[in-house]
């Protein structure tokens, strides 16, 4: 059994990550802190754990979170910095939900998340959590930045087309890689769960609207994964919408084929690049895929969409942002860091409708 | 033309003030109030009235408020009773959207509202603003406390049960007063437009619960008002609950009908009591009435029921709690104080879908 | 390893059962059944399913239904008696989503449902599958009734103070049994996977209202559901509401206690009746159950309030109504037929937010 | 006044029309008809519109339509032009708000509607709808083919940068013409009032999905309206999306700029354009507008952002589907055809939250 800790369990991903760890057969759930909540049972605020979860909120400072094998950061920004190095040296690994160990260039988080890198050099050695990436060095990782959600569903989309490997193949490169697009649509749990006016039910309900579209704190993460993907310069821009949903991420993709791209079949490209991947589903030509079919599971579908009479390549790409986007591919990494079968604990089926 | 100000515009009951008032053929904003966003154009907070409201958020202490006809306050509970005085001494009228006004005995307010009341003498002189019961009062009133939202519903429910020329005529009470069951549904505005974790969208949507089961601050209203109406006590049971909509309350009312109230033709009833009443519909028999058909206007609609095989009396009623629960009743009120036809800039219809 | 066949699997209850039996460790999918779909693979028309569910819909004629263990039929009701009779000549045990073998009195069927009774002798041996009330029959049918979600709920809810045993130990009725009053809300799933006007999201979404008020078909089972648990006449007024969610069931449940009822211990007696049950969770005193609490689970959370100052006592229930109020309790059913334990495959945490 | 007949009220943009109608001073509804429903008082299917409308839906071969002074089509594609050729004989407008008038190419619109094309003479004196494209046109016009609201959204979004005036002030294209990315997100109110599974509200609530990937009817339109503001061939890629709202399009906008695009003030451009128009509203820079703030009223808003860092230009586009983008278009079109002012009838402020 694997001995968990979470710092900041009162949000989304925290919720999430229990749900996900409390149905885990290695799992066992040693601390969870809030510095608010401290004392409450967990179960009093998630009421969906009632009978399952018995712990209760301890406070960060007396929480035994160095005799666990794993802890998990499901914080703001900023906080996982602050404390990895010492957990670490303790033998702790560390899984971060939130940016502190994403970008690699700690000027470009200064930037975005305007705070000074508490520990460049955890940084260093910081492994990118995407699996269908980087699965061999996630094995060995001693500290994990975890994708965003936006990120995870973008170069998802784009891995096949951005591959060396398939590069090579096509005789040169498959899309314009400087003018990508990213067209990408989150339900509300994405703001987490604060109050703030912005996510309030009467403000977003019945409502379509994009935000940040002069500038998200996940564009700098999507162009360096797609560049370290590519090996070379991308260019990308993305929008971010709000969607009247709970959960679930839609990207719509947009990138222009090369002569050599045209030339391709890229459903098969699709196809056989995600055939081992166990949470990356490629649909049939012609599918739409939808959010609620990965809700509340660990997968992501894509679709491969030609735009008929164009040389415009159109991926559709869904998952659950709290899960695939999150706290999934947390357990997901975390399985592969502690030598379990990567699916363990996370089978169960998407919830629908 | 009545020269208006309006007291914390900021929230939800302010900004359909705006939408109505803006719409009035004989009201002028001169004023609108909010210490915190002072300076900015109101339109920049509401988009929805970009080249229509030119006014910005001014300095409470600033604004020009004694020299309108008529001050709304949509502000939290407080804030009126703290400025009444004042105004009313510079012959400004007061509508005061929030509770300062409603409650006759100020024990029970500072029993449920946790502040002592700043200004008995004012409230000695108030009217309650519920047209279809105090009409005349209104009239010649100075300072009005506007029913609150699931008041207005309930009251307007069993007004014609409960009206003493309705009991005269049948020989005796028609329901069981002591008995009276309201369980009443709102959308999500009625919370407010206030950063509150219980009311972000991925809490209440897809998601139905009751709240305040133990006491909710509408309770000593409703029985308040019913008994204003009977001019006898009245027992009473309310239970709210949150429904995954914007706008809109519909509250199913129980009554056990007593031999007298049997013998009555009940549909009749309703249908002569609000005759003449510009915004209450009483629905066919067997109707079933929908928030959607009142949605954006001043309109309540009710719908009269005999439980099948029982002495149950139902009354169904919807009403947009923003509307005739809240600002489209302060603009009725207003209408009728300055001796305006009181559907002056409130006959907009429903919006459906 | 349990044969397991499905009539009538393009529904939101028969994509619910593929959904928690293809996560079950004892059954086995061997046939599914559509008139209109036969040849569509199953994750076509669900792909929340893709990758984890092979079948395809086949022909009702030439499934070999007669092959398995037991079959559910997810049908619009008259399907499963027109099949049972052959069904169990074979040796299959039936598990009726529908209303086939709700009611046991066939003219209150005939009533209710515009259908003569196709085989009364099966309904004669059916067993009202509700595990709380009739555990014990349920091992042993052969042909089991499923009860409605609402029927579910509202039992589940008056259980404790209906028991003979409850009502023996406090001397006498703890309720007034003859005025019952069920206050309900469901989401629209529980309309079905019907093409029809009313449950278009157009016309369902921001919006609540009643339906059925003048009668609905679950009221003649609640009934004689509660009579057949209370062993008397029980009287009962019904209301169902309509929620903008897609999943869940709201019952508020109204009843006047007794002095006899009044003096107990009312939260005790709720405790101690479901405290053997997987599958019912009292909540603590002052509690607010809220259905995304029970989301996709086969929970039942019930809270037990005695309004102040009141005789009234207020029971408020959630579930799934696609899983406890129906696929999942089908499963809880199957278990207890086959001597699996209870809970074997209904172990998922709800899913929230 | 106005002598006015709808054929077919029974959809949404039926709906729509005579909520609009209702209000406008110059309109007496005389005629709306539907097959099934005739005899039916039109309040009783729209309860929003009880008291206010009372007329009663009457048989399409009875309705005295040719007395009018201008019938819309709120029907299914083909039913106007089986009887436009009749009205206009009679001296009738007609303004048609499906498809039958929008294509000026008969093969092209039998290749997407499946129909042959039943009276291209009278196409041929169509007018297309577009106020802010074809003003003039539209007051002298016998017949409209009113745009769809996809088309309407889109065009009104990139006239600025087509219109031939800006390209020859600019000395060229703005933007590359044969690339354009129309990313289109709808709410379902957009799929009409018919009974079909894909718009049940347990299907399309909480849940995100692209359709019609492969080729939307609007498509066509889309290209056939921006070659004629462009005097030229344009090459345009168009993603339809449903969201789970009732009203609303939200239309981003890609297009990559020329040199000479780079060079201009691109916000004072649309600025220009749309300065007189009563309904387009050009925000702020670095503006995002949202569905909300135009709900229930006749008004598009419009953001221009220019992507940092890239050549890309964003254009963000709100609309009502059912007011700007169907039946409030209508009513702007038959006020210049009539020569009444522009905005008579359409000036309600949009509804908020």
């Amino acid at each position: 059994m694997l001995r968990i800790g979470i710092v900041g369990g009162t949000g989304y991903t925290g919720a999430e990550l229990l749900r996900l760890l409390a149905q885990h057969p290695q799992a066992e759930l040693v601390a969870i802190t809030s510095r608010k909540e401290t004392g409450m049972p967990v179960a009093e605020m998630f009421s969906s754990l009632r009978g399952r979860v018995e712990l209760a909120f301890s406070d960060p400072a007396a929480a035994p979170l160095a005799q666990c094998d794993v802890v998990f950061f499901a914080t703001p920004h900023g906080v996982a910095m602050a404390q990895a190095r010492e957990l670490l040296a303790a033998g702790v690994r560390v899984i971060d939900l939130a940016a502190d160990f994403r970008l690699r260039d700690t000027a470009e988080f200064e930037r975005w998340y305007k705070l000074p890198h508490a520990c460049p050099d955890v940084l260093a050695q910081a492994v990118y959590g995407l699996p269908e990436v980087n699965r061999e060095a996630i094995r060995t990782a001693r500290v994990i930045g975890l994708p965003g959600c936006y990120p995870t569903s973008v170069q998802l989309g784009w891995l096949p087309v951005l591959d060396p490997a398939a590069v090579a193949a096509a005789g040169g490169d498959i899309v314009e890689r400087d003018s990508l697009i990213a067209d990408c649509k989150s339900g509300v749990s994405g703001a987490g769960r604060k109050a703030e006016v912005a996510a309030l039910f009467a403000e977003a309900a019945d409502n379509f609207k994009a935000y940040s579209v002069a500038g998200h704190r996940h564009q700098p993460e999507i162009r360096q994964g797609l560049e370290a993907i590519a090996g070379k310069p991308v260019g990308v821009v993305f929008t971010p919408h709000l969607v009247p949903m709970v959960r679930g991420i839609f990207s719509t993709l947009y990138a222009r084929l090369t002569p050599a791209g045209r030339a391709l079949d890229l459903q098969a490209l699709y196809e056989r690049r995600f055939a081992a991947e166990p949470f990356v589903d490629v649909m049939p030509p012609g599918s739409m895929p939808e959010t609620r079919s990965v809700r509340a599971s660990n997968l992501a579908r894509i679709a491969v969409h030609r735009a008929e009479g164009s040389d415009l390549l159109r991926v559709l790409v869904v998952e659950d942002n709290l899960v695939k986007g999150a706290s999934g591919q947390a357990v997901q990494v975390m399985n592969l860091m502690f030598g379990l079968p990567e699916t363990t604990g996370l089978t169960q089926l998407p919830v629908l409708p």
